[in-house]
């Protein structure tokens, strides 16, 4: 099979068959395909599109481009959580451990930030000794035994998408649904779940836009993770400002802390109840959304949910002390208020302005070798219709570096706007999609 | 100006400006652009089009990536004649000399074949000492004094077309109009000439099948070659059998000596004598096709054409005496006739088996590393609608190997068919362009 045969067929707008689409996640893997008809054949993916069917067969041969996790042997239903990204999107580090307190069981093997939107992993690390580079067999192991490991991708997990995504990133061939199914799912179904809940953000500071959008790419991830044999539901939620109060590593895990003692942000606590929500159910441990908000605010008020997380960490070669002493995380040298000028009410806090200011304090990742510092970012974010004094603060700005703070504030002081009338944020949660 | 964000507009459907195609093109020359990001845009220009504008700058980069001829010290309207190629195609071999023996300057830059359709370098160098690998400064002396000179490409002509080429023949997007009129016409405007006819050829044994595509792909050339500077104008040809009766370079260059002596085939002569009309009305030398066929006749009768050719092929370093004597030139050991079972008509030649009848003997290169053999090929080939009677020759076979006369024997007896009814073939020289 040539590779330029392949390509002229979905050039022509043709159905490839699953042999075709295996052959060329098998030369995405093993070099047989260049790089160039790998990009070819992405852009006229790109332009022409994947049937559900060819989306399904993508997926399944980029999951199977590398080892697939067995977690047959851990008892239960295995539910994991993906969100497509946003700004503060700490959801995972609170969500796993009140998911487990409830009994079910959390793999999870996360990415590192890249762009305005931070990674889990990174955010992990900050915890002091906290390891995420766990093998395989030690994932397994820790499932069994704690019921959750949140680790990172290992080098042998869906390699095909390792490559394609590089080239993705260099031949603006990204923004592609089937494509971005295929790479999200591919890596999910790698982990050994039952099933999977999906965040999908929409908005200006998430990935896809529009609600339409956002709605047709949870549609086409649920329909993909059904036909790889898995139960797949997805949320559509917004992403208009941070999730949260705190955007940057340490700072987000300080706040994630508070959420599990219920004492984090109301939007928090909103988005990780409706997703513990739907895992509950599709875990078999709640029968409704009723009974499952009811249990995940029982484990949360038991302190049931802090317990797992520091047993999570400790598992995982953390520091567990942090749970109670948070002041244990990386602290960045500069903490300086960024304060209203005048009295009224906020009226916009722009996402996308508040990352781009946390990036460039160091909290994330212009490019994927960069490296990210734990200790800056942006705490006390003031939320979107709360009202302001002359003086008061908006935000805090946790720096290591004077230019860096300086710039970040200016940055700062253009995302969050105050004025007469509050601003009103679209609704969180909004949709139910599988 | 990033590669990907060239990409994404064309991507899109978008218009790239003169700045953006010439970035593109330098990529290709300078290997700033990746050759997965020349592929990515490639096969989004395959897919969403360039406009005519957009062709021109294509173009023109194209031209520009290398030297570009400076034939203004030679006197005269330069014109030259390009074919998109086609089964026996010589033309070009009587062509240039009857041409220059009526007062027009044909300076001639070819490639050489590939696939089914032979090369005219390939043919040319069948005469022994013949050299088509001649300096820019040797060609422009050679143009200044003999007229004429029929060379290869040199390295540094048109370079970024050589890069994008070998891209496209490996990502399925070659088939594309902009791309192809890039490719032709770079390559002829830099060669130094002021106007261009076009064989545009179409029909089973031609790259453009249709009529209509091979309309619409004279009409782009022309309106690219326009944008150029150059008068161009193209005649569409019916390539459904092959054009004269021999395929294979020494035995094409035998029938281009014929034809010459006006003793060739009618239908060579045909296509011959519509170009080269329309060569000497750009030239400058006649006003309206009567005359210019009155010229061309001239030409050929008072022996002023093979004497051309003979004063070219010495220029060259050739064997000279060719011209008068054609069994100097390389002959095949092996020459055996394929006969006719039955008494009836030639009801089809088809082009397309006898060109793979005569890859198979080793006259062209089924990769563009392969050697040629001057040798071999088809001779004495019938014509759609000639009467023939059992046991009388359909073709000879010219071969140097008994195997492979065997298999080109098979194949040819499938090509060339015999029934009841004359086959006719349609109207050899159908439309001028422009």
């Amino acid at each position: 099979m040539f590779p330029q045969h392949v390509i002229a067929r979905k050039r022509d707008g043709q159905v490839l068959s699953r042999d075709e689409i295996a052959a060329f996640v098998r030369g995405a893997t093993d070099g047989s395909w260049a790089d160039y008809q790998l990009s070819a054949l992405l852009m006229a993916i790109y332009l022409r599109g994947l049937s559900p069917e060819e989306t399904a067969h993508y997926t399944d041969a980029m999951m199977r481009s590398g080892v697939v996790a067995d977690l047959a042997s851990v008892p239960g239903i295995k539910v994991d959580k993906h969100s497509t990204g946003g700004v503060g999107d700490k959801v995972s580090i609170p969500l796993a451990p009140i998911v487990v307190a409830c009994g079910v069981p959390v793999p999870m093997i996360s990415g590192r930030g890249l762009g305005h939107s931070g990674g889990t992993l990174d955010k992990l690390e900050s915890i002091p000794g906290f390891r995420t580079d766990l093998s395989l067999d030690a994932y397994r192991a820790q499932v069994a035994k704690v019921g959750c490991a949140l680790i990172g991708q290992t080098r042998d997990l869906a390699p095909a998408d390792k490559k394609l995504y590089a080239l993705r990133d260099v031949t603006a061939t990204v923004e592609c649904i089937p494509l971005i199914c295929g790479s999200i799912l591919s890596k999910k179904l790698a982990e050994g779940i039952d099933a999977l809940v999906l965040d999908v953000k929409f908005g200006r500071g998430a990935f896809m836009k529009t609600k339409a959008d956002a709605r047709q790419l949870a549609a086409a991830l649920v329909a993909v993770g059904r036909a790889g044999g898995k139960q797949v539901r997805a949320l559509l939620t917004a992403m208009h400002e941070p999730l949260g109060r705190t955007v940057g590593n340490a700072l987000e895990v300080t706040e994630s802390i508070a959420c599990l003692r219920g004492e984090g942000p109301a939007d928090l606590w909103q988005v990780t109840q409706a997703l513990g929500a739907q895992m509950l159910m599709l875990g078999g441990v709640a029968a409704n959304v009723t009974e499952a908000e009811e249990k995940l605010q029982a484990a949360v008020a038991s302190g049931r949910a802090t317990a797992k997380f520091r047993e999570i960490i400790i598992a995982q070669g953390g520091d567990g002390r942090v749970v109670d002493e948070p002041s244990r995380l990386p602290q960045a040298r500069l903490q300086v208020p960024l304060t209203a000028a005048v009295d009224g009410y906020v009226s916009d806090v722009d996402a996308m302005g508040v990352a781009l200011a946390a990036l460039r304090l160091g909290a994330g990742r212009a490019r994927a070798e960069d490296n990210v510092d734990p200790a800056v970012g942006v705490s006390g974010l003031v939320k979107m219709g709360e009202r302001v004094s002359a003086g008061s603060p908006l935000c805090v700005i946790h720096a290591n570096d004077p230019t860096a703070l300086a710039e970040a504030r200016a940055m700062l002081a253009k995302a969050i706007v105050v004025g007469n009338e509050p601003g009103v944020p679209p609704g969180l949660v909004d949709e139910l999609i599988g």
